[in-house]
This record gives C-alpha cells, sequence and structure tokens, in this order.
C-alpha cells in the first residue's frame, strides 16, 4: 500500500448557513464551497489535514476524476504511503471563494439580480478565503486542524490561518510563499490583470453572455507561467529549439506563428488555460494576493507574537518569484517569539513550480516534519475518569455512560492511582470483589505527554492495551492515548 | 574641463547609397540612418568609438537637444572628463535600422506603395544592424573603430561587430548582454510582441493612419520595465506604498486606478513609451533580439576563434534579465582563444537597468580599460620614410610631397639610420651641407610598439619633438607615432 494514488474522487459542496462578512465590510450571500476529503476523519477529529490552492488551483488536490487523463494538482504527496497519509489522515481541500471551480466567485449566479457577478462581486481578501474555509471545517466538527499546508497562495492562506485562527492549527506548513506580496509579485500581477482588462471581450467583466476575453487572459496566463519557471530550467526543456522549423521564420504571422519552442510552450499554456479558467477570477485573486501583507504596519515578529503552532517553512532555492529570502523573513518572524519552526530550502532547477514537481523532496520533508508527533499532540484531554474508593458499580456504570473500557482511578489530589477495565469488571463479578482497589490494576503503564507518540504505540504493543493514561511531571493524569489515537497516525507505515 | 556634458547637440542622417542587403535575402531600399557625433576625429581617423544603442534607445546618446530637459540615454559616460571622453575620442551613435527614431524602419515609407511599410518591412536581424552600421563608418573614411560599446540590445551589436568586422574592431565592450537569447528572454520577448499584436487597434501593422495600439504597446513595456529591474530595486524604490490611498481601494475601476505605487509607475512608463516608440518597431528589434546567437550551432569558442580583438566585458550582479552567467559565457568562448579579455561584475541593486545609471563604476571600468592604451595601437603603419644615401634634394621633395615634417631614414634592410627633419634641410641650406648623412639626428629617440602611449608622450614632450618612430625588437622601423595621435588620445586627462 505504498505510494499508492486515493483512486477515484469526487467534489462536494457545501452552502454557508450564514452571509461572509468580508474584510472590505461588504456581505457575500449565499456562498457555496467545493471542497474534497480523502481518508477518514478519526474518532477524535484530531487528524485532519487542510490543504490550500494556489492562484490557478481547485479543491481537486488529489486521486481521479472518473475518466479524467491527470490526477489531481498535488496528488505526488497525498495518498496511501505519501507524506500527506490518506491512511492516517483526513485530508480535506477546499476551491477558494472568488474562484472559478465550484466555490462562489464572480462567475457565479448573483441571486439579486439572476446574473453572473461579474464587477458586481465583491474584492476578497486572503482573511476572507480563510474565514470561509473555517465555515467549511468547523461544519465538519473539527476543533483542531492536524496541519494546514499550501504553496504559492496556498501558502498565504496556510500564514492567514495561523493569524487568524491560531488555536485552531496544531501545524503549519507554507511552501515556497511570503507573508507580504512585493513589489515585484504586485507588478507581475498587475501586468497580468492589464492584459485581461485590455481586451475588448472583458466588457468591464459582463462578457459571461458573450464572448469570453480569452486572449486577455491567456496573455496574462503566459507572463505568469514565465515567473513559474527558472532561468535554467527553460534551457533544458527548451533551449534555442525552433517549433517545426529548420530556419528562422523570418516573417510575422498574425496569429499565433511562432519560431521558437517555448513560444508554442507559451501559446499553449495560455490558451489551455482560457478553458479552464475565469478571467474575471484571476483579477479577484490576484488583487488578494496583492493585497496579503501580514506584516501591515508592524512587523512579523509582531504579527506572530503568542503563536503555539509549530512550522515548516519551505523554499525552493531557483523560485525567483518568491525567492527564498521571502521565506527566511517568515522563519525570522517566527523566532523571534521562540516559535518551534524548520526551514529547508528545496534543491531544485524547476523555480516556482518546484513545489508542484520535487516529490522526493517534499514527501520526505514533510513527512519527517508530520511524523514528528508527541503524545500531547494527538492526546484527548477530556476522558472519563473515576474517583479513588469508588464502588465497583460506580465504575461500571461510567464504562457504560461514557462508552469505554479502561478508567483511571484518580486520587483527590488528581494523581493516578490506578487504572480499572471492564475486564477488571467482570473479574469482580466472578470473584466476588466489592472494592475498587481490590480489582484495579495499581502498576499503570503510563506515557508524557511530551513522549514521542511512537513510544505510546509501542507500549501498547507490547502490553496489549489499547489505551494509556498521560500523566504529566506531577503525576497528574491530562489525558488519555488509545489505539484509535495511534492507529488513524500509524497505519500508513 | 571635467565632467561636462558636450552641451548642445543635433541628429545628422546618412544616406545608404546602395540598397542594404539583409540576411533574410531581402534588399532594403533608400536606407536612412539617424546618427550623433560628438568629439574630433582626427587625422588619422583612428580614434572613433561607436556606441550602440538597446531596444528602446536612439541615436540621441549624449548632449542635449535644444530646450529638453533631459540629455541624450548615455550622458552619464560620455562627454569632456568622462570616459568617453569627448576631448580625446570621436563618439558616433546611429539608431538601428528597424527602430523609430530616424533610422528606416516599418514606421518610415515605403518608396514603392508611398505608404508606410508596416508589416512589409523586411524582418531585419543584429547582423543588419550592424551592417548599416558599417556603411556609415566607412562613408567616415575610418577604416578601424577605437572601440564600440554598448548595454544590452547594444552589447548584441557590439559582439556582432567582433564578429562580422574583427579588423574593424580594435576594442570592444558588451555590456549586460549576452551572445545568445535565452528561452526565458524570448520568452518575455513574445510576451510582450502578444500584447501589441492582440490590441485590435494594432490591425496587422497597418495603425499608422488610424488609431495606434496604445494600451498593447503601453502593456508590453510594463512588462519589459518589470525585467529591467530588480526585486531589491523595486522594493527600495516602491516597497508596498500605495498611490494617493490611505487603504485597499476594494474595487476593480475599469480605466488606470491603481492601489500600489509600483502599478502606477509602470502605468506611467508603459504610457509615456507609447508618445516615444512605435510599435511595429517593438515588434522587429525584439524578433532581432531572439534571433540573436552567436553560439549557432557550434560554440561560441569556435565564433570568436582568432580575434584580435581587446574584451572589457561588463555585467551586473542584480541583472537577471541578462544575468552575469551570460557575460561569463562570453568570456570563456574568448578565454578558449587566448583573447585579450577583462571582466567585471558592477555591484549594483539597479538590476539590468544599472547599465545606465551606475555612473561610478562604468567610468572607472571604462577609462582604466580604454587608457591602456600600447604605442602599437595608435602609430601609423603607413609613413613617409627615406633611403639612407638619398639626396638632401629628395628628403625635401618627400617633405613636400607627403605633407610630413619628419623623416625617418632607413637602411636597405630596414634598419632606423637617422631622422631628418625640415629644421635640417633648412639646416643644410644655411651651411651648404649636401649630404643627408651630414644633417640628420643618428641618435634617434624611438619607441617600441609594446610601449605604453603615456611613455611616447612623456618622451615626445621631453624632448620636444612632434614625431617618434616606432621601432621593433629587429630594430625594424615599423611606424610612427605622432603628437597628434596621442594628443586626441590624451588631452583629456
Amino acid at each position: 500500500m505504498k505510494n499508492e494514488s486515493i483512486g477515484i474522487v469526487k467534489t462536494k459542496y457545501h452552502s454557508l448557513s450564514d452571509d461572509l462578512i468580508l474584510e472590505s465590510g461588504e456581505k457575500l450571500k449565499n456562498t457555496q464551497i467545493a471542497y474534497e476529503t480523502y481518508g477518514k476523519l478519526n474518532k477524535e477529529k484530531s487528524n485532519a489535514i487542510l490543504v490550500c490552492h494556489a492562484l490557478s488551483g481547485d479543491a481537486h488536490v488529489a486521486g481521479w476524476y472518473e475518466g479524467d487523463k491527470k490526477p489531481g494538482w498535488w496528488d505526488i504527496i497525498i495518498g496511501p504511503g505519501k507524506c500527506l497519509d490518506t491512511d492516517k489522515y483526513f485530508i480535506i481541500c477546499s476551491n477558494v471563494i472568488g474562484g472559478c471551480k465550484g466555490s462562489t466567485g464572480p462567475a457565479s449566479i448573483n441571486h439579486d439580480t439572476k446574473k453572473p457577478y461579474g464587477l458586481d462581486f465583491p474584492i476578497i481578501t486572503m482573511k476572507d478565503m480563510v474565514n470561509a474555509q473555517k465555515k467549511l471545517v468547523n461544519s465538519m466538527g473539527i476543533k483542531q486542524l492536524f496541519a494546514v499546508i499550501g504553496g504559492s497562495m496556498g501558502g498565504m492562506q496556510v500564514l492567514q490561518w495561523c493569524v487568524s485562527y491560531p488555536e485552531m492549527v496544531r501545524s503549519a506548513i507554507p511552501i515556497a510563499t511570503t507573508a507580504y506580496s512585493s513589489p515585484q509579485q504586485i507588478a507581475f500581477n498587475e501586468v497580468g490583470r492589464r492584459a485581461i482588462i485590455s481586451d475588448s471581450n472583458w466588457n468591464n467583466g459582463a462578457y459571461y453572455e458573450s464572448k469570453f476575453p480569452d486572449s486577455g487572459l491567456a496573455l496574462a496566463r503566459m507572463i505568469a507561467h514565465i515567473t513559474y519557471l527558472s532561468n535554467e530550467s527553460m534551457y533544458q526543456k527548451f533551449g534555442r529549439r525552433l517549433q517545426d522549423k529548420e530556419d528562422y521564420g523570418f516573417n510575422f504571422e498574425t496569429d499565433f506563428e511562432v519560431d521558437f519552442e517555448v513560444e508554442s510552450y507559451l501559446h499553449y499554456q495560455g490558451n489551455s488555460f482560457t478553458k479552464r479558467f475565469d478571467a474575471n477570477s484571476y483579477l479577484y485573486i490576484s488583487k488578494a494576493i496583492d493585497y496579503f501583507d501580514l506584516a501591515g504596519e508592524g512587523s512579523l515578529a509582531e504579527t506572530f507574537y503568542g503563536l503555539k503552532i509549530k512550522f515548516l517553512v519551505i523554499s525552493v532555492d531557483s523560485d525567483w518569484l518568491y525567492p527564498p529570502s521571502q521565506s527566511k523573513d517568515i522563519v525570522i518572524g517566527l523566532n523571534a517569539n521562540d516559535i518551534d519552526v524548520r526551514y529547508c530550502e528545496i534543491k531544485s532547477s524547476y523555480g516556482h513550480d518546484a513545489f508542484l514537481i520535487e516529490a522526493g523532496q517534499l514527501n520526505y520533508l514533510i513527512a519527517g516534519f508530520l511524523a514528528d508527533t508527541l503524545v500531547k499532540d494527538v492526546m484527548s484531554r477530556e476522558f472519563a475518569k473515576i474517583k479513588e474508593k469508588s464502588s465497583i458499580e460506580n465504575a461500571a456504570e461510567t464504562m457504560l455512560h461514557e462508552k469505554v473500557t479502561h478508567l483511571p482511578v484518580i486520587s483527590n489530589e488528581k494523581r493516578l492511582v490506578g487504572i480499572v477495565t471492564a475486564w477488571d469488571i467482570s473479574k469482580s463479578v466472578a470473584r466476588n470483589y466489592t472494592e475498587l482497589d481490590e480489582i484495579m490494576t495499581k502498576d499503570v503503564i503510563v506515557v508524557s505527554p511530551e513522549d514521542p507518540i511512537e513510544l505510546a504505540a509501542r507500549k501498547m504493543k507490547k502490553y496489549s492495551i489499547s489505551s494509556l493514561p498521560v500523566v504529566d511531571e506531577n503525576e497528574e493524569v491530562i489525558g488519555i492515548v488509545t489505539t484509535d489515537h495511534i492507529s488513524t497516525l500509524m497505519t500508513g507505515n
């Protein structure tokens, strides 16, 4: 079951029950969110990983649609045995609002006018995208995400999650991204927007019942595509090879006649993009990227103050669009607050796109980071327990009521004095014991909250027990970890 | 007289007498070349420096047009006391063919149709541009250029000169350039062209009597402008500052409304470009850049084989459009042939544009390189001389005929045996000498061809003489160097 695909998947839809209040002050009504999930949410709902997509991405991050020739856009890291292991984790990915892949965006019907929004769609920001995602996550009853991960604009959402909802994020993996858009990034976005707006078919965004601004959108994509590749990778891929020619054309054709392979490739990329993306969405999403700035008037160190999240920050050495220096700025801001952060630079000639390509390095880095899980990260902090000197009947009733087979026995000082199991209860019936003290196990196997989860797993296996009390340095019981917790995390390995 | 401007200048025009045969095989008729010259061409015509301009440049490289607010585009390095010192050198700069600043290009009138060429203009290449320049240079009677210098596309012309007319180039200074366009460079050019072609006003290039494709040309310039700046310099210049706003606009305006200063700046650059440049010229010149490839099917080392030219190759550390690696490729190709080459990397945060800005480093590097002049570089190889045992009358006649005041006296073995001057002749008349041997100076002051020109200057000054024979290791006279040579080279210092 190593490195397999999750197979056929389907997109689901969630409608927000309330209006979404946007950062601009406007309200988005009847918001729909397209999303996909893979793997199984565990009983404690502690194994959910949210994947955030980039500018032109969508909810279809992994697996296959029936009949498709290509899997989801990040299939290389999602599936059984991959770093986002669907045997351990419950993966969620949703299309951003403002997008055009199933979530409400400028191409959606405005219920007030019964026509597509076009430019009547309100401006949305990274914070708004994350707020919509949070409502989706909450609708699943998930209180904390095991991880939030994303590259490029997806990484911006990861960072925004950490700032907007720090208590809901256990660990964060921003990749090939930045905490603020630089003037060069804004400049490239603006020329892309200008290409769209200059297309006479754009018609102030009201083109849905007429010709689409395909030429402008294709040009915007061509410009952007150059920034996703490195100089070196373009050389490796195209060199100066001519396209279906022995020699230079020495003439200007009006349509899409080109001399070089690289030109032909860009045209292909531009044209195929128009078949899968909405020009207005491009305007709105690129604007959200421009507006993104977690430092604002202050500094990243101030913004990240007080976060208790574990970070893995990844950059790509040949990425000149979101260069390593911007990832390092994130790390510096985290370090200033003594936040647990690991930084890695992927070695690749692919440029920005490496985050979608370099399967080996990504799987290695992310799996290592996620596996670095402590008992406290997955234990249940609320658990059934029973007081010392309670009756056996009382213990039996509690087990029945709480639907558990193991009950820690706690002193008045909250210390662990023993554990009583359903098997102990049945033993008491057979042997006529009446005191809890007579049947409970006093030499209890425990783990510390700081132990690696692997140690808990090994202890449970060795002693054939399905539940371990988690005891802190004061010998107080602060939680319980079960084979259920472990199995959802470990079975892939 | 240090670091001054050359003052008011005017553009001149040269019409080629013959058709220009282009690399494509087509002919360009009635070719006109706009050019400017500054400084004075010396008698030997050995002090001419040709400056080649970049994509959007023109012949107006230095000095001021009457009433203008800004000088020519490279005034920082041209003028009295600057590295291209107009007190020493004769500076020539011409607009490339295919351009729109006075030389024949797609906006020129096609004499066959009496209308602007538009797309009927033939495709031109770097080689064609250089061929046109050569005809201009030849028309001035210049046999060898003291130096050819240029940045960006100007640097490509410099390299093309070295390959096309090696015997006409004494030294070459290609700056922030490449010997071949890379796929990334082609890609950026292609998106620029696509922006123009996509403008509905472009009308297949036949827009001269109607609306111009300003929107497309402005967009092409905006895209290109991003590539001329470094990420760092954009940050220094704009940061994330908003344009005339306290907060994000949170709306899409249709025209040129923008949020950030960097957007406003790009729009300004794009719009003002449309007032000074022709869209079709942009297509043609950018295509010439794409086609440029001195390596071709072989290698740069093969291309540069046999060159006797001195090179100063300059790159800019923050230039990501024409990165130092491409300059180093030039150097490697030259080194493979043991060609005299000096390589320098300008330290600057300005990116590609640094070659137009970093006055201090450019002046220092170029002045040092040009001053490194040997006697053999400037001496006249053809000079009047007289055989040993000639008569005094014979010497007098030769002086009169050759218009010289100094005549080296040469043995049959071509060795220098003395020198006779006009003053010696007049002395012979006064004292009734009849033999050359009696009046000539036998203890002749000479220089070696490998001596620095400064040494020749010092000797002439010390002995108050205006001409020195140049004698090689076999004591043969191989040339003559005069104060005229020196003065045009040295007086600026």
